[in-house]
C-alpha cells in the first residue's frame, strides 16, 4: 500500500472549480475559482476527474433557470466567466443568493490519494465514478460512499456518468414493480437516460413505451431495438399512444418534461385504454394511474384535464428519496449492477467535450444550455 | 317478529323514481319513471325512502355535466322530465347512452319489509340510512350490506346523509393519519362537508385549516368554533394561508374544487413554509406534500405551477377505494361512530325540500344545480 501522505504530497496546492453565484440583481454568475484540494480524512479519498457530464438535472444549480441566450463574458482572462438574467427573478432562490455554489452532481477520475480506513485505501488508484454535487473542477476529495469503483478496464469518461441516469433508470423500473404496475411510459425515449431505460427494459423482460419529439428519434430508437415508439409530433400521437398502452398494459409514467399538457394526455389515453369494455362508473375505472415527473425540460406550468376518472396520481419523483426507500441493501445491488454494466447497457454518448473554460463561455453555453437530445456535453478538466 | 309476506303485500305495487339518461345527441333527461318494488331476498330489506340529499357526488349522474341553465320541462304531467343540454359532448359518456341510470346515492328512511335472514329481520321497523345510487326514489329494495340502521330517536331526515359526507370527512382525517401527517386542509370549509370536518377535527385535536370563498364563511365556520379560517376571496389569502399552514402544520389538503390554480397555491405555501429556516436545496424541501382532489366544483384545468420543490403529490380521492384501503374492521368503527353522533358531529343542513316532481322543475334545478354553500337540497318523496 502507497503511504497517503506522500501521494498527495505531489498533488497541485491550488486547483480549479466553477461554482454559480446568484445576485440580488437577477443575474447569475458561472465562475472558474481556484480552492484547495482538502487531505482526505480517514473514510474519504482524492479523485483526479477526468470527466463530469452535464445532466438536465445540473442545469438548475448551474444557471438558476436564467435564459442561457442572454449569456455575456465576465471574469478574467484568469478566471473567465459567464453571466446571465433570470427571467423570473429571484424569489425561491434566496437561500443561494450571494453564495458560490458549488455545481455538478457526478463524475469519473481516479483515486490518487487516499484516508487511512480500510475502506478509503481499497480504492487507492481505482477509476471511480462520484456523486457529490461538485464534480465540476480538476480534483475532489470525497467520501468513498459516494464513489463507484470500477472493474478494471473501464475508463473515467465510462465512469463519470454511472449515478444520476443509470439508477434513475433503474429506480423507475424498482418504483414500477414497487407500486404494482407492470409496464412504464417515459416521455424522453431518445435521451441518454431513455436509451438506457429501454435497454433495462428489454434485458429484463419489462413493457416500456417510449415517447420521443422528433420522427428522426423514433429511428434512432428502433434502430437500438426498442419494440413501442411513439412520436408526440406526430398528428396520430394520442391514437398511437393508445394502441401502445394496450400492447404493454403500462399504466405508470415517468416525465421528464413537466410543463404542459403531456401528463394529462397520459393519464387520459391510460384511463381510455383501462375502460375499454367496463361498464359505465362515474368515477371512471379502477385502474390506478400515475404520473412522476422528474425533470422539468418545460418549466411551463402542467396542466391537467382531469378527464381521467378519479385514480390517478401525479407527482414528484426524485433519486435521493428513491435510494432512501429502497434501503442499503436494494441501493447496493443496483450499484452492482450499474458496475457490471457500465459500458453496455448503462453507456452514455456525448455531443460535445468541454473543458472548464468551455463551459464559461457563452457561445458553449447557450448550445449545452439547450439539452437537445444526442448533444449531451461532457466536462474534461485535464484535456 | 312480523311476517315479511304479509309486510310486503301492503306496498304499493308501482312506484316512483328518478332517472337520467343520456342521449346521442348530447342531451340528458332526468325524468320521473315507475318501476316496481322487488320482494326482498334473504339479505335484503325494502326501505320507504323519507329523505334522500343532493350531495355534489350525485350531480354527475343526475346532470353528465350540463348546464342547468339550459334545463327545460319534458314529459307528461304524470311522468314529467327535464331536459339540459352538455356542452362538452358525450365523449366519456359511451358506457350510459341511451340507458335510464339511476340515481341517489344515499338515502334514509324506514324499513318496512325485510328478508328471511337473522341480519335482515334485525333491520325491521327501524330507521336506516343506506347507500345504493339508486336513493331518488319512493320505495328501495336494499341490502343489508348498505344499511347502517339508527339508534331509536333518530329521524330518517337525520339517517338520510350518513354515508357520503360522514364517512368522507372521516376518511379524510384517516387517510392524513395512514400518510404520515400532523394537519390537513379543507377547500370548501362551510360546506356540509367542511363544517362536519371541523367538528370532528376539534372534537379529536386534528389541526384543520378551512379554506372559505366568501367573506360570510369566515363569520359562520368561527362561530361554530372553527379556529383557521382563510378567506380565498381575500387579497391576503397567500400570507393568511401560510400563517394558518405555520399554525397548523397542515402537509395534506382535500379539494373539492378541483379546476384552477387552488391545489398549486396550497402546495406552493406548504413548502414555503416547510422551507423556513432550512438551507438552499435545488429540489426544495424533503416535506412531501400532498393534494387530494376528491370534487370537481371547477371543472376546468387543474394548473400546476410546479413552484413547490419536488417532494409533492396531487390524486384523486374517492370515498370506496379508501373504504376497501381501511377493511372490514375500519369502516365498521367509523360507521359506528357516526350512527352515534348522527345528530351533533354528522348533522346535515338543508335550505330546500323537493319532492321528486319539484326535482324535474328546471327552475328548481337551477338552484340546485348551483351547489350554492347553505342551499343544499333534500329530495323528500312522500312530504
Amino acid at each position: 500500500m502507497p503511504d497517503p501522505a506522500a501521494t498527495l504530497a505531489n498533488l497541485p496546492t491550488t486547483v480549479h472549480e466553477l461554482r454559480s453565484t446568484v445576485a440580488g440583481d437577477g443575474t447569475v454568475t458561472l465562475a472558474i475559482h481556484e480552492t484547495d484540494v482538502p487531505a482526505p480524512g480517514p473514510d474519504e479519498v482524492v479523485v483526479r476527474i477526468e470527466a463530469a457530464p452535464i445532466n438536465p438535472s445540473d442545469l438548475g444549480m448551474l444557471f438558476a433557470g436564467a435564459d442561457p441566450e442572454s449569456a455575456t463574458s465576465v471574469g478574467t482572462a484568469d478566471l473567465p466567466a459567464v453571466r446571465a438574467t433570470i427571467p423570473s427573478g429571484t424569489s425561491g432562490l434566496a437561500g443561494r443568493l450571494g453564495r458560490p455554489m458549488p455545481t455538478g452532481n457526478e463524475g469519473g477520475g481516479t483515486v490518487v490519494a487516499v484516508g487511512d480506513s480500510d475502506a478509503a485505501r481499497a480504492l487507492d488508484g481505482k477509476v471511480v465514478g462520484f456523486l457529490s454535487g461538485t464534480a465540476y473542477a480538476e480534483y475532489r476529495t470525497v467520501n468513498v460512499a459516494s464513489c463507484l469503483p470500477m472493474h478494471d478496464g473501464t475508463t473515467a469518461e465510462e465512469a463519470a456518468a454511472c449515478f444520476v441516469n443509470p439508477l434513475t433508470a433503474l429506480g423507475m423500473v424498482e418504483t414500477m414493480k414497487l407500486e404494482g404496475h407492470t409496464g412504464l411510459v417515459h416521455t424522453v425515449g431518445a435521451s441518454n437516460l431513455g436509451q438506457m431505460l429501454d435497454r433495462i427494459c428489454r434485458a429484463d423482460g419489462v413493457p416500456l413505451v417510449n415517447i420521443v419529439r422528433r420522427p428522426e428519434h423514433v429511428d434512432l430508437l428502433t434502430a437500438e431495438g426498442a419494440e413501442h415508439v411513439v412520436d408526440s409530433s406526430a398528428d396520430s400521437f394520442f391514437d398511437d399512444l393508445l394502441d401502445a398502452l394496450r400492447a404493454t398494459g403500462a399504466t405508470i409514467a415517468f416525465d421528464a418534461i413537466g410543463g404542459g399538457h403531456l401528463a394529462s394526455t397520459l393519464l387520459t389515453a391510460m384511463e381510455k385504454v383501462a375502460s375499454e369494455g367496463d361498464q359505465f362508473s362515474r368515477y371512471g375505472s379502477d385502474t390506478h394511474k400515475q404520473v412522476y415527473v422528474y425533470g422539468g425540460l418545460d418549466r411551463g406550468p402542467t396542466t391537467l384535464d382531469r378527464t381521467f376518472g378519479m385514480s390517478w396520481s401525479i407527482g414528484g419523483w426524485l433519486l435521493t428519496p428513491f435510494l432512501g426507500r429502497i434501503g442499503h441493501e436494494g441501493a447496493t445491488r443496483l450499484r452492482t449492477r450499474v458496475a457490471d454494466e457500465i459500458s453496455t447497457t448503462f453507456a452514455s454518448g456525448y455531443g460535445m467535450r468541454l473543458s472548464l473554460a468551455d463551459a464559461v463561455d457563452p457561445e458553449q453555453v447557450r448550445r449545452y444550455g439547450r439539452v437537445a437530445t444526442g448533444d449531451k456535453a461532457l466536462i474534461t478538466p485535464h484535456a
